[in-house]
């Protein structure tokens, strides 16, 4: 283990661009993010002054990710104290950005207790916003480490469940660095994988409606130079009928108590083609991701998007025409379901892999041991 | 069951514009076919004089769907023997269009072998051009009326199945009036159950990367004034989940003398889901798909289309920019794996309805006495 935590470290190498990064120029400070909507087509930056573009940046996926959303929320805590701004006022409106993502609530708190906690000591508003800053800056750091911490325990599950080696793995949605502080968590499992000459292959789902899969992980595969090949959501069933998938690998939003995972729409029909082909599925999250006070699956809100989403294709270079922002492919009126998210029970799931280690099988009781071990998440 | 026919037949109208016309200008005969890759946003025919035009819009889908392809092939005969052309070249050329629909190459041998007996019995090529229409014509016909004879025995199985009526039916690509020279297939079976007051909701999945679903299943649906919503492809394991899906209703490409089922990329995800959550999955399709040549799913061959279907979007609307005639929605360079079918096995499959009834448990057996009980498939 100590060998291979170190290959994996000595690879990684920072994006080219971050994600998100705090920046101070003489007018004040600012969150940059990367618009991961232009993606590939074109690298553009959004700078954020204050809550209200970020919450719109997070509403309008320009960031996007449920590690990223808890980062971006300490910031921008971090941002309303040091501006200024209603502190308590900023949090409430991150917090409620986007419900289903744990992450973005549970690092909006973390950065007001620290402002609050340094306030009620001081009484010293500048020194408040640096411990929001410095709470947001941690936040980021570890869920870095975290990152290079799930990368080396979910290769060790591959190589245990996977002796032969050449892994086939199969990814939904995008969850690597344009996610996380570093280089993500499933993704950071499959690029461990890559530079340890272990992945034959990485499949990924283009992940409709907003296309995650094809526009953000194909990019990041391509950056990485690992063999991938990009394929339509309903595509996967033909591959494991094929005998092509040898693991399933994806990211979480929220984990309940009792290990049920909210993930991208279209986890949960991958979850149920796994089993049926006895193939594992492992989810990859860092242990902010757990939810103690959501008992089980069906107490998981599932955020509800727009229809305009699918009854319209969005794409960098696509024209404006329609009324939600794309071209229309569907009949005018026509009304769509489009949850963003879906759940799938603890049964179907193989493993839990987090920077705390793994557990296989997903039990209520194995989840709380493995948040005990952590100082981030206090079950009640 | 006389009652529920007779009902269903007086509710059928023929669709406003159709699929597939034959025309006798001054100028010469002509097939004219209603452009489906322009669809739902503009209504567009295509005028055919020789098959390799036919050709040409059965490869790029303005023409397509099991039971109309078999119904265009056989015109295309007739179109190549009423203009001079060569009738044997033509006849190869239809039936190798695209490899995976049986029924094409099906519609082409029997209007080919309409010619051929004409010509060795009366020497007049004439005679043989105008035996080869009157085959299409009657395959045109009967393809109709299958239509309404499975939309009878689908619905008379949705009722036993699902006793309380409301039937909540999920349905993927395009199975309706724009694949049929009548009502459909699959399609033609929810609309019979909306006309009897028994349809609550006809689920549309979008049927990537072509969105059949959404730019044709949703331009028939809406026309009908059934109460249909849209979904992304992965969208439908939620709503297993959720008890929203009393039964999946798909029509088919080829049907293999094992009772496997080739039909569109995506079908096979959902059989697995509808048994995991015990749910009728229903096959409808006219006897002609079944091939008795093929023995079993892994002897079908399964059409793989270009990877830009994927790494680019079309759309009818759309401006042409990438390399494939879409928008890039994928880095350059992207490969993709892209097939246009995926095969179900019999297992998974709860009952298949043609015209000729309904087998259930599906058998090779049971296969073979429907196909025998029809004029149009010989066991060999």
């Amino acid at each position: 283990m100590a060998d291979q935590d170190a290959q994996i470290g000595e690879g990684t190498r920072p994006p080219e661009i971050p994600a998100v990064r705090w920046e101070e120029p003489p007018e004040g400070p600012v969150l940059v993010l990367l618009d991961q909507t232009r993606l590939p087509a074109e690298e553009v930056e959004l700078v954020c002054t204050d809550a209200s573009a970020l919450v719109e940046a997070i509403r309008s996926l320009a960031v996007r990710g449920a590690p990223l959303l808890g980062i971006v929320g300490a910031y921008g805590v971090a941002l309303a104290a040091a501006r200024g701004f209603d502190v308590e006022e900023a949090a409430s409106a991150l917090a409620g950005a986007r419900p289903t993502a744990v992450n973005l609530a549970v690092g909006v708190r973390r950065a007001r207790a620290a402002h609050r906690d340094a306030l009620a000591r001081t009484g010293d508003a500048r020194e408040a916003a640096e411990a929001a800053l410095a709470a947001a800056r941690a936040l980021h750091r570890e869920d870095a480490e975290a990152s290079v911490r799930m990368a080396g325990h979910g290769l060790a599950l591959l190589d245990e469940l996977l002796p032969g080696g050449g892994h086939r793995v199969l990814t939904h949605c995008n969850t690597g660095s344009l996610v996380s502080g570093g280089e993500g968590t499933a993704f950071a499992v499959a690029l461990a994988a890559h530079r340890a000459g272990r992945l034959r292959r990485l499949w990924v789902d283009e992940t409709r409606p907003l296309l995650q899969g094809a526009r953000l992980t194909a990019y990041e595969a391509a950056r990485t130079g690992m063999a991938y090949t990009l394929l339509t959501d309903n595509a996967a069933g033909s591959l494991f009928a094929a005998g092509e998938v040898d693991a399933v690998l994806i990211g979480a939003d929220r984990i309940a108590a009792d290990g049920s995972v909210a993930n991208k729409v279209g986890s949960y029909p991958l979850a149920v083609l796994a089993r049926y082909h006895h193939v594992p599925f492992i989810v990859v999250a860092p242990v902010t991701t757990v939810d103690p006070d959501t008992p089980d699956g069906a107490s998981i809100e599932v955020e509800q998007r727009p229809g305009y989403e699918v009854t319209e294709v969005t794409a960098p270079q696509a024209p404006v025409t329609g009324a939600g922002g794309g071209i229309p492919v569907a009949p005018l009126g026509t009304q769509a379901y489009n949850p963003a998210f879906d759940v799938t029970p603890p049964e179907l799931v193989t493993a839990i892999v987090t920077e705390e280690g793994v557990i296989s099988p997903v039990t209520s009781e194995a989840l709380a041991g493995l948040c005990a071990r952590s100082r981030q998440v206090t079950i009640s």
